[in-house]
């Protein structure tokens, strides 16, 4: 899978490219969103829409969604270089999400550099973030690969229906924040997770299956298989950045316990104040509602989280949904060495060093 | 249209609340967003979504794009009842819409209270208006009326078209609103009027078209038709803001000088930097980008754009683009009442005193 990600992603990139030039003419604004009916101000258009856009993709980013949506195709038995417009489809609204989310966490920081809306301002930021919700739909319109009708209708129900739970789970995540609740139960923390992240993830499953034409059992072991995925991929993140806290405290100059320090509710955190004293609790409440965090209390944190051994316990259930993620290939009846690769993608989710 | 305004607001606020309750239950959600795979925390999603959303709801607006609607299928010869859901559609959209633009704006006031981010946190506020983008297309997907799936298709395709478009008017007025630049052509600022206020109105107009199976053309009309009356609209309340203020003079202790305030282009502020002479147009670029305004800074604009008759100027503008929305009416074969009542709505929207 590590190979299909560098063999695919310039592909993918060059897709988006296609879609959305980097310098956006007169005609190209008038292909992509239709004829205007006195005249665009173009210069104020890419200003608005393509710079910060291409800022953020210019940055990086895995690209694992599109990759993933192109191993399934192969899985299934197509050629994915037919159905490479679709591939754009979950990064641009990837893209489209964290240049919001950005503005709804406050973040500063983004793959390294200034946040988009520090750069651009809130405005320009929100309404070009918004616009990549939008600007998929459009693949969708265009039918590349010449989709029957009922097939494009599924894939606008499917977009729907994913991009209306991203937003349950992305509401949920706020609202803990600013109620300062950690004591959430483990289950409404999954659903969360399965809303605000699983659903990129199934998008690029489903997608692969809709466009391939695959009966519903299908498309629903996909998703699964994307969901359980994307799940063990948002735990072995979290337990990521405690770990490069651990071996790395503060070296290099590097953020350091940068999901403690902005209080975010993890599988760990949840675990530790499920399983720590009062006392442990207590603190952990106390620093993860904190305006300010000093280091010593990332540390303090971080001491409770392996006391409680909450690091291990959600390691073994990030396993878990890896393991679950497998079991739905197993329904499936895909070309042996993508399956592989598919399988192998599940533990690169949470063995990764980065 | 003025009686059909009262007479079916409350059924299309009965109607939204069927779709999203004032307190929804775990049912509740589970029905409009699916079934959660583990749990929702349901306390959360009504804060997070629907507190907001009937925050804002319960303070008015018009609701004249659900109402045209209806109108217009009144008009098409079919039972607007029948229809209702739909209704909602366009102003599920406008709430969203208005959220969102209050904060990429930095307004701090809507409808004579708090802007709902200055009430629920820009990161609810915007969760929230961005989740009313897609919980309308769950109506095209529940199908009430049983539209065929090429019906289904087209409204989708449609609602792709016109959310695209409305976030190229919305960029397009940030981007001037900050490079402070109000030398714009009268074209491109009647695009983005077209783009920013008149996607909104078409939706109304081509959902009515295409959920009771029109032909193109009639559909093609009854855009036309609500795209000019939405500008035509624009520009009355542009006009009204002016006309307030010269009336009113800040008394009673109302805004005064909102736009002026804001910096807003509007067809006034084009036509006048046009007409006005060297010294009339710096000043208004002046005081148009300036952070702070003053009164007599505000009185002074009104100047400007009385003596080179710019409000006049864009009353006959106005007054063109409603005629040019009864000019579509022409090209329909409507119940001769509903017309009437379409035909008198486009006076209503220039002539109108609030």
């Amino acid at each position: 899978m590590r190979e299909a990600l560098s063999e695919w992603r310039p592909l993918v990139d060059e897709e988006i490219e296609r879609l959305l030039a980097r310098e956006m003419t007169d005609d190209d604004f008038a292909n992509l969103f239709g004829e205007p009916r006195f005249a665009y101000d173009t210069d104020a258009l890419n200003e608005a829409l393509i710079e910060p856009t291409w800022d953020l993709l210019d940055r990086g980013g895995k690209r694992w969604r599109p990759v993933l949506f192109l191993k399934i195709v192969e899985g299934l038995g197509y050629d994915p270089h037919e159905y490479l417009p679709y591939a754009t489809i979950p990064e641009i609204l990837h893209t489209g999400t964290i240049v919001v989310d950005d503005v709804e966490d406050g973040a500063s920081l983004r793959r390294g550099e200034e946040a988009i809306h520090h750069r651009y301002g809130t405005d320009v930021a929100l309404n070009a973030g918004n616009a990549l919700y939008f600007v998929p739909l459009k693949i969708v319109s265009a039918n590349p690969a010449d989709l029957s009708s009922e097939q494009q209708l599924a894939v606008y129900e499917m977009l729907t229906f994913e991009l209306n739970r991203t937003h349950l789970g992305q509401g949920t995540d706020i609202v803990w924040h600013n109620q300062c609740n950690i004591d959430i139960s483990e289950d409404e923390y999954l659903e969360m997770s399965a809303c605000k992240t699983g659903c990129l993830g199934r998008i690029a499953g489903r997608l692969a299956a809709l466009v391939t034409n695959q009966p519903t059992a299908v498309e629903g072991a996909l998703a699964g298989y994307a969901e359980s995925l994307s799940i063990a991929f948002q735990i072995g993140d979290d337990i990521l950045d405690v770990k490069n806290s651990l071996d790395e405290a503060g070296a290099f100059g590097k953020a350091f316990g940068n999901d403690i320090r902005e209080g975010k509710r993890t599988l760990m955190t949840i675990h530790a104040v499920q399983e720590g004293t009062e006392a442990q609790s207590e603190r952990l409440e106390e620093i993860l509602t904190a305006d300010a965090v000093a280091d010593d209390e990332i540390r303090e944190v971080i001491e409770i989280l392996q006391t409680t051994d909450s690091v291990e316990y959600a390691r073994e259930r990030a396993l878990e949904f890896a393991a679950d993620a497998r079991s739905h290939l197993d329904d499936l009846d895909l070309v042996p060495a993508v399956e592989d690769d598919l399988r192998e993608f599940t533990r690169f989710v949470i063995e990764r060093e980065r």
